[in-house]
């Protein structure tokens, strides 16, 4: 492998900045790693776990040098952080996000931005349940969607070598305008996890039905969702924040829907159900020949590992 | 392992009955197996496959001299079929289903069954996306729940019986009573399960957004959601016409909570959805102390599978 970039600086050393780390050692795609973080805890995590050459409790100070920068906090506190490491980023360096949202992280980095620095907005769609640097390995990204949403008046070249670390790290790297990702990322994300919070929050709720039956009887399919609504709190509360038109345009349509097919029960409509149900078991078919999920029953769980 | 049951009669050979078969046999647990299904499809690869000794085309022949009787049909289909076999049924045989709602699958059963027969209703809490003969293995019951509702004026030793096999079969068992089983499927698998079809509904009818899109970039949490949406169509639409009640109860308990964290996106109130999603957190935890998933991010999905 080559080295890409020689210094890259890690802000925020949660899930995704930890798995670059170990990603970018891993393909010896960079030289040398500087990592930030809010917390005394994580930065001793990160030294004692090794995935940063140098920790900083200062953002200013971590960006020194670097040519690439990776904003990888919540999406509510980007414009923050950009505005703090902005004097000291090196001229000609490059500075990417991963979050979850890119239109209101462009409205709240890009004035920030110097304009010897290319600013080139990212999101890995990669992720799990767990949080923190314990929680990243090298791997994550393999074959898993990178999406990059690029000003109009975005650095050809300054792209271009992004989209190399990234594809080195095992993703695929596609670009779109930050409103219709945030639409995409509305449907296949933002939605189904306030979705799954909630039903979640519902079983939580529930005298009559305890905590204990809704754990023990979990496997009916309850469990999948629980998985999701595992996410990291602080990151979605950000999430519904900034993506807030998109997000209830998606929820108004779901509701629609819902609406529709609890009618459906209640008339003893079992037609439209069944032809509902047929209908979306072809999407499930598309997501594993696209191989973007596992075709073996259940995810693969086995007896053995649950 | 001893031998629990001469001869059982598997009616409906979908996942369910094949695994039951694999699992009967793996563990040397019956003599003979029979089975019966509707189309000449499934009773040839039933036979290819091998999961029963004999099958037949009538339901009245499968039932004939067996000790246990498996109603393994869908919920709605189970009436019919129990006043099919009523008048062969052997004198002093147990009787079960597997049927995800238990009260509508006693109000159709139970008035057909000879005072001769024990009746014992049953579900286990087990499954996979996938349906039909193939789709079964030995281990799916292991480690999971099977639910026995039994009548007020339950033989012990019928129940007792039955509870050795499934417990040979690697299942745990537990009892309660129909009405309470129902309410808790509500919650733990059907309005789950409604809320993941209307989900996956909703992106297929997405125009602006489209269908390649919702697939490539499934992995953020939609995948999820489109597994258990890849159920079986009859065998759903079946469970809500059949637990109408609880399911309706739980969806407006669901809707009303929707509301509120829909509210707080509108308004902003970041303070409710981060508490909202740090309480839902508390549960998966409970869930795989429990046994009942895995611990493995993502499910233990590697990218090598998927």
């Amino acid at each position: 492998m080559t080295v890409i970039y020689d210094k890259v600086a890690l802000l925020g050393l949660g899930l995704i900045a930890s798995s670059m780390a170990h990603a970018m050692r891993a393909g010896g795609l960079v030289r040398e790693i500087s990592g930030h973080a809010r917390t005394a805890d994580t930065r001793a995590v990160a030294l004692e776990i090794a995935i940063c050459d140098t920790v900083h409790a200062s953002a200013a100070e971590a960006v020194r040098d670097a040519d690439l920068v990776v904003l990888a906090v919540p999406v509510g506190a980007m414009g923050a952080i950009a505005a703090e490491i902005a004097p000291f980023l090196k001229p000609g360096a490059t500075v990417t996000d991963v979050g979850s949202v890119k239109q209101s992280v462009i409205d709240a980095v890009a004035p920030h931005m110097p304009p010897s620095v290319h600013f080139v907005p990212g999101h890995p769609i990669a992720g799990t349940e767990y949080s923190g640097p314990r929680a990243g390995f090298a791997t994550l990204f393999q074959n898993r969607w990178w999406l990059l949403t690029p000003l109009a008046q975005a650095d050809m070249a300054a792209v271009a070598r992004l989209r190399a670390l990234l594809e080195a790290m095992g993703a695929k790297v596609d670009e779109m305008d930050a409103p219709h990702h945030d639409l995409v990322l509305a449907v296949t994300s933002h939605t189904p996890h306030l979705i799954a919070y909630t039903m979640v929050g519902v079983a939580d709720d529930l005298r009559r039905v305890t905590d204990s039956e809704v754990i023990k009887y979990s496997a009916a399919g309850f469990r999948d969702f629980t998985r999701i609504a595992a996410s990291d709190p602080t990151m979605w509360r950000d999430v519904f924040l900034n993506n807030k038109d998109a997000t209830l345009e998606i929820l108004g349509r779901f509701t629609e829907e819902l609406f529709a097919l609890q009618r459906a029960i209640r008339t003893g409509d079992g037609d439209h159900l069944f032809e509902y149900f047929t209908r979306t078991r072809a999407i499930r078919r598309g997501i594993i020949e696209a191989g973007q999920d596992t075709a073996a029953p259940d995810f693969g769980r086995s007896a053995e590992k649950t």
